[in-house]
């Protein structure tokens, strides 16, 4: 279990990941989920997109197998293992205006957003270029008849893992999400190892 | 019927929208999609956001009385009449790429993408900076089950309207969609009128 890095209680980081390396993202109690951004190395205009992915993979449930695709319409992760079979890609980062929007009893929290925006900083992505983030683990079914998105706690258990492979040299930024709801109530760490 | 302006097959605009104004999107002949695109006119870094959109609309199927929503989490449009009831706003706009995923056996067309990215060109929108749009008419229904996307003929009938308000002054980018399958096979005009 070497070589893994804890990412606290509503906070988010970003690191760079090589391609053809690995990426593992751990929800160690449980019930956790972490937002995953991904943009090219070489360019940060080119970044992680839930329409080209849809577009391509011709399914909103990414699994083991399934590609992350770039707005440019390049491959830039592919999921290679995964213990959950249940994430998002339809959902934005929370944010201090989703906080005001969905918990007005709460206080107000940067959210997702906020900390991958000043994670991300150094490698010059600027808050208007986050975009939908892959929402690991997180639990989001969509009502075929109505078109209704619920928000449910994740179900992930603990020790779960998501492993994806890069295809392209990317920056990567990761979180242990912020919001009440996503998280089934509670704020938990996340785990991640590259290798 | 005056003040109504024509998009021919395969091909797009782009036009400001002030505070207030009414557009409403035609399709003349039916069965025929147009990608919607808007921009804050005092910052075009502002754009529409699919994710924000489902996030407060609490669906991914948008009619008349939701709204449209930006990156910055503020109301762009409001639909205020639909005809068809069937838009998506899952998918990326067509361009040389998918064309050359998804239609191996046809020409390479630049799509809506390469529509959209030239007429928004005079605004300061860079290509990089086109989201997923919203598609007008475009028949995409998701399995509850399984998550599978498809992209079905559209359901409009001649002369069916989706008629939006903008709630910030704005500049939208709008075609008549170049796809095979989103288009039921066949290329048509899309008309519309700002009042």
């Amino acid at each position: 279990m070497s070589g893994i890095v804890e990412i606290p209680p509503r906070s988010g980081t970003a690191f760079e990941l090589a391609a053809g390396e690995l990426l593992a993202v751990i929800d160690p109690q449980g019930t956790q989920v972490a937002d995953l951004l991904a943009y090219a190395r070489a360019d940060v205009r080119e970044a992680i997109s839930n329409g080209r992915t849809f577009d391509y993979e011709e399914t909103v449930r990414l699994t083991a197998g399934n590609r992350l695709w770039s707005n440019r319409s390049n491959p830039m992760l592919t999921i290679v293992e995964d213990d959950v079979g249940s994430h998002d890609f339809l959902l934005t980062p929370c944010s201090e205006a989703t906080f005001r929007h969905f918990y007005p009893e709460h206080p107000v929290h940067r959210g997702c957003f906020g900390n991958l925006a000043e994670a991300l900083a150094p490698w010059g992505v600027e808050p208007d270029m986050i975009p939908c983030a892959f929402n690991v683990f997180m639990n989001v079914p969509v009502d075929a008849n109505t078109g209704k998105v619920s928000v449910l706690p994740p179900l992930s258990k603990p020790g779960d893992r998501l492993v994806l492979r890069a295809e392209m040299d990317l920056v990567i930024g990761l979180t242990a999400c912020s919001a009440y709801a996503s998280n089934g109530g509670s704020f938990k760490p996340i785990h991640y190892r590259v290798g």
